[in-house]
């Protein structure tokens, strides 16, 4: 049974960790994954020389629900497959990495949560849901609750892929590819900005027109257009106060978090702008706004973008753990 | 034969006039409609009380090729039918209206070139094109030249129409009726704000939820799939610097204008920021900046909208026809 009363059976959450957990348990970090990511991704500024050093922290990336690692619509046996899959919400992550990390580990307070995008979310709930858990939170391009704008860029996401007749309602025999197509092709117009065109950055990848670039090829992935629609669906119930502790108050929930915070949107990003992270930190107790100089939009700092935002990223990691 | 090259036979611009024509003929008023938009769309200010009134101006109100009223996919005869139809561009609208206004009212120098959008993209060429054949420029909501962003956002405009089966490659025997819901969503999403659902706005139309708004009901319309798409493509190439006379010096074309000009963005507009009309203003040697102070996205001062951005669009119209 899952917090939000969906049943889904044989739970599984996929992780992975790098360092060790020291004698008193007090250098674990979490960071989960995001949207369409998986753990792997996560691994960019993670290692020797950078803030998530395995020689000093015990770093636990946890895939969430939905993202073909953890249980997913594509890993889930039925009566819960495909597009049966129920909705599980960002709290329904947060209690089971919560129990992973008890039972797996003994860990009982981290150091640091940081989480990038859906992951930011994620970190935003742990804070207000376990306000002692944890020493620190990063959440960067992220939000507390998905808002009304970024909801409706949402519908634009899951039209791209249930407009593909290969859909099928879900039961595909074979992964529907003009789905993929069409969502990158909303990708490319939401998750970067204007600014990054003016620039013509997408051009010094070397494409010579904006036609190229948003035709190039496909790359080869092992996304699942229904394990897509289960994480977006989890985006776009994201709301740190939509439960029963909170009642929807969302001021009260983001009271609750007392845990030193960075909260760290781009200024270019048009899912989660900087202005919705101003308002999320006038509610919050310990809280600092630190924007990312940046016209990647929403994928700043992300791997294969500036390494000046990504060092940015990296610098509020290193800040919240020194304490 | 059209500027861009390709040939379309029987031209016919559709116009509509409101006012009189003065003796010297220099009251007269260009106004041309938008993407998506005819001629009556124009409406809202125009009348008395508003700064563009008719018993002082002879208002022109021209509408663009492709928009269902003049020339377009929908009323032309084969070869040139429907997906047939071939690009024209933002100056072969500027050629034919200047055109019309010499032969059908021997009008040689206007005392406004206003538009709002695509219409802006008008203005801007007209100022470029004809610089001495107006005393005035009000682009407004618009841009000189689509910019890269802009063309990205408008492939998803043209793959919410192509992506619908009932398109049948543009022979369609009745419009394809998912393809304009598509469409609505692309622009629900990109038309508004962050700002607009940040604070609600959408819900006090009336609608309880973000999704009960973006399931409103389709109005009843007589737009044609074929007809959105010409005039997708007139946008997606309109460069006021495209031809031969420029020669894509962008700088130089701006430079041309020497008409009296506001320029006025919506702070909100996700389509032409005003980052953009900063950079027009600074080659222009008689522009100045307005930005709309508006939460509504593209659709600032637009019918229906915040009164107090028609306003302030009305305003700037009245500064100019003052002199």
């Amino acid at each position: 049974m899952l917090h939000s009363g969906a049943y889904l059976p044989a739970t599984r959450i996929a992780y992975r960790t790098h360092g060790t957990l020291n004698a008193d348990r007090s250098n674990a970090i979490l960071f989960p994954t995001w949207f369409g990511g998986q753990h792997d991704a996560n691994e960019w500024i993670i290692g020797p020389g950078h803030a998530l050093d395995p020689s000093r922290y015990f770093i636990v990336v946890v895939n969430i629900l939905g993202n073909g690692m953890s249980s997913s619509p594509s890993n889930t046996p039925a009566p819960t497959d495909g597009p049966r899959f129920p909705l599980v919400t960002v709290l329904d992550n947060v209690i089971l990495q919560q129990r992973l990390l008890a039972e797996a580990f003994g860990i009982e307070r981290l150091a640091l949560v940081v989480g990038r995008s859906m992951g930011a979310q994620i970190a935003f709930q742990w804070g207000a849901w376990f306000p002692d858990a944890m020493a620190a939170l990063l959440p960067f391009v992220g939000s507390a609750r998905t808002s009304p704008h970024n909801w409706v860029f949402l519908e634009n996401v899951k039209a791209a892929i249930t407009s593909d007749p290969d859909w099928c309602g879900g039961d595909y025999a074979v992964q529907p590819t003009l789905a993929f197509r069409r969502m990158r092709l909303v990708f490319d117009s939401w998750g970067l900005s204007q600014a990054f065109y003016r620039q013509g950055l997408h051009l010094q990848m070397g494409f010579h027109t904006t036609a190229d670039f948003i035709n190039r090829p496909m790359p080869a992935s092992n996304a699942d257009a229904n394990n897509v629609l289960a994480q977006a669906a989890t985006w776009q119930a994201a709301d740190l106060s939509a439960n029963h502790r909170f009642q929807g108050d969302y001021a009260a929930a983001l009271r609750t978090i007392t845990a030193r915070t960075i909260v760290m949107p781009s200024r270019t990003d048009l899912y989660f702008p900087p202005e919705d992270s101003e308002i999320e930190i006038s509610h919050m107790p310990n809280a600092e706004l630190r924007v990312i100089p940046s016209v990647w939009g929403h994928r700043a700092g992300a791997p294969g973008t500036d390494p000046a935002d990504t060092a940015f990223i990296e610098a509020a990691i290193s800040d919240l753990l020194a304490g």
